[in-house]
């Protein structure tokens, strides 16, 4: 029986529900791909009784848990007091935190504030952990039956943090064998349809995690050493469909499509009706995205289908916006009139309203015109509006992304 | 003192970080505004002893209790033996359930498949609660000295039971006033500042809470019967400054945009450099947004915003695309090109790259044109790429919201 652990997020505004707790969510998930089970995650607020309680309780239950939050500089910030009641220890101020916290301040041409000094307090006999990323150290306590890491809630301090300091350690307590972890991103796949695909999948040293991310899912195959981590990759997107499988350990959608675009030095223009926007929004999030994106247009009136991409208003009037032929007309138009290689398109209904019994809200229509013609592909999308232009953007990007794939470089 | 309650998110997919725990963030927000104080939030995963542990602790700890997840019919959904056994009462099939769940298939057209029968299991003398929304029922079970409700974990089938169910007998339990609660929906405006003008605000029968939700900040008076809400949320507005303010009890501030829009019978065009699609994506997530948006272009390449909007290329090689001048061509070329009443630009810097000493990184141009003119703003955000692009649609947005209040409608 695996290990497990136990998880702390401190903070006031996340018991009040001013913001959602993403912290737990990732370090869970890291925490697995050790090999370690997950017991509990526990929210608290500003209050010390609370904070040391749950502290208690947690490493009382579990051998390993992490903390985070409440290593500010202020008064709300109570985590490194309670840790060291939590433990019957004194509370000292620890020379190289202040070193650290001072380092750092230099590093930006700033002094040190004097109300930052208390940041440097550590319970008496923790180790302490720098934090490369912000003032505030973080520190961990080997009870004996439990050991117990504090990290500053702020993801981007904390992540690297949890990766330097827990995860080795972790490995070398809990005899965990190293793993390489190959994360299959999909798209157009349903989670509980890759479950079943990857039913009888797991083996001695492997293991399989699910994350969904409409309209993505993760599949993570963690791998022990010795076994052949890249063949099990290849099995598992064999299982999954290679033509669900939009990248393995690769960034977004959004960004696999570029690097090919790139690759190609080729360049790409979208048209946009229903989804108005969001397939350029999620191209150009991705930085350097001028390199192949020009931009395109947002069709959202039928005047602007006619005007921006040239398609015959009688074809509008006849077949109706939301077809096969509109959304050829618009990718081939909007690539003619930008110049640019490649042309992406969608037109459909996203609903609440809006829809028709010949043509049902979630009817969508995407085309793909490029150098060597124009591909279509028509889908009926089961969910609300936000959820079916989500996933359209996907399935948009993907249409594209198999046409790079099957065509010819110039 | 005010009463607290404890949360319980059960589920193995949020214990394992495959999602975040929206629930408890609403639920915790919700009990709030009723004036009872958050106590602590635990996530669970599908095992039964924990699940019942962790019941039992917190209606130890707490005299309110409320328990999302593991009502469903699988073997995995163990809330109602947990709680059974947390409070050592047997479970018996509930009739009126039973009779509830036939029906909610019946009005589907469909046979209560034989397993979902287990979900009108309850444990002995609990309350049932009718689910509208879906087949598991919810139940509260009073043991003295705490009451814990217990509903199924898809959210929008668990918040209308909260409601329902849970703010009318936490109001009588607790002797908790009734209270009417104003959200102030503000942009451009940090937490913190709000959080200073807001200082000294509260008073007996009034209190405040925020929410961030980047780049919007909620502040949310809850104002005691008897108390003039109107005129409290007045001061408020006056206190946070009624430029920051988009409305009071609204939909988002595209939906507030949209409103104005269509009140004048006016339509509305957008040219988009940075921001790529994500203003017309925000504008056309309201549902009807069709008849006062008529679309524009995506000018991410310097040839579009030529293309697209006429800008003079003379005009971007003098004064580069990021420029005030670029911003009102922009706005002026999109709605003469569409024929729209109104013409909304923004031409940035989103980061990482593209910064220089000049124009660093989080540079932007806004321009709005419009029948009386055009008007332009320049800001500086300091955030990263994703959230300079938030920022700036908000910005984009409430400048066009500003012109809409400033302009005689036609």
């Amino acid at each position: 029986m695996a290990a497990r652990f136990d998880i702390i997020s401190q903070g006031e505004e996340l018991l009040a529900g001013q913001g959602v707790d993403t912290n737990a969510p990732w370090i869970s998930s890291t925490l697995q791909g050790l090999g370690l089970l997950p017991g509990r995650v526990t929210v608290v607020g500003d209050d010390l009784v609370d904070i040391r309680e749950v502290i208690a309780e947690s490493a009382a239950r579990s051998p390993l848990v992490v903390c985070t939050g409440g290593l500010g500089p202020t008064s709300d910030d109570l985590t490194r007091e309670a840790a060291a009641q939590a433990f019957g220890l004194e509370l000292d101020e620890n020379a190289d935190a202040l070193a650290q916290i001072e380092a750092r301040y230099r590093s930006r041409n700033r002094a040190m504030p004097p109300t930052n000094r208390v940041q440097a307090l550590l319970p008496r006999g923790a180790t302490l952990l720098e934090n490369h990323l912000g003032t505030a150290p973080g520190f961990a306590i080997d009870a004996g039956r439990s050991l117990c890491f504090f990290f500053p809630g702020v993801p981007f301090e904390m992540y690297p943090m949890v990766e330097q300091y827990v995860l080795p350690v972790a490995r070398r307590r809990f005899a965990l064998a190293p793993r390489r972890t190959m994360m299959l991103r999909c798209v157009n796949l349903a989670e509980s349809v890759a479950g079943q695909r990857m039913s009888g999948f797991e083996r001695e040293g492997v293991t399989v995690g699910y994350r969904a991310s409409f309209p993505e899912v993760q599949v993570k195959v963690h791998v022990a050493e010795g076994l052949d981590a890249d063949a099990l990759a290849r099995e598992a997107v064999e299982r999954l469909g290679s033509r669900h499988v939009f990248g393995v350990n690769t960034g977004p959608l959004a960004e696999v499509v570029g690097g090919l675009l790139r690759a190609r030095g080729q360049r790409l223009a979208t048209a946009e009706s229903c989804t108005a926007g969001r397939i350029a929004a999620d191209l150009t999030a991705i930085a350097g995205s001028s390199d192949y994106f020009v931009g395109g247009g947002v069709v959202y009136a039928n005047a602007e289908k006619v005007r921006q991409c040239g398609v015959p208003a009688q074809l509008i009037a006849e077949q109706g916006a939301v077809s096969e032929a509109v959304a050829r007309a618009l990718a081939e138009g909007i690539a003619r009139a930008t110049g640019a290689d490649w042309g992406l398109a969608v037109t459909g209904i996203a609903g609440p309203g809006g829809g028709s019994a010949e043509k049902p809200v979630g009817t969508v229509h995407l085309a793909v015109s490029g150098p060597d013609g124009t591909t279509h592909e028509k889908v009926r999308l089961p969910y609300d509006r936000p959820r079916n232009l989500g996933a359209t953007v996907a399935l948009a990007l993907d249409l594209l992304r198999q046409r790079l794939l099957n065509t010819q470089s110039a």
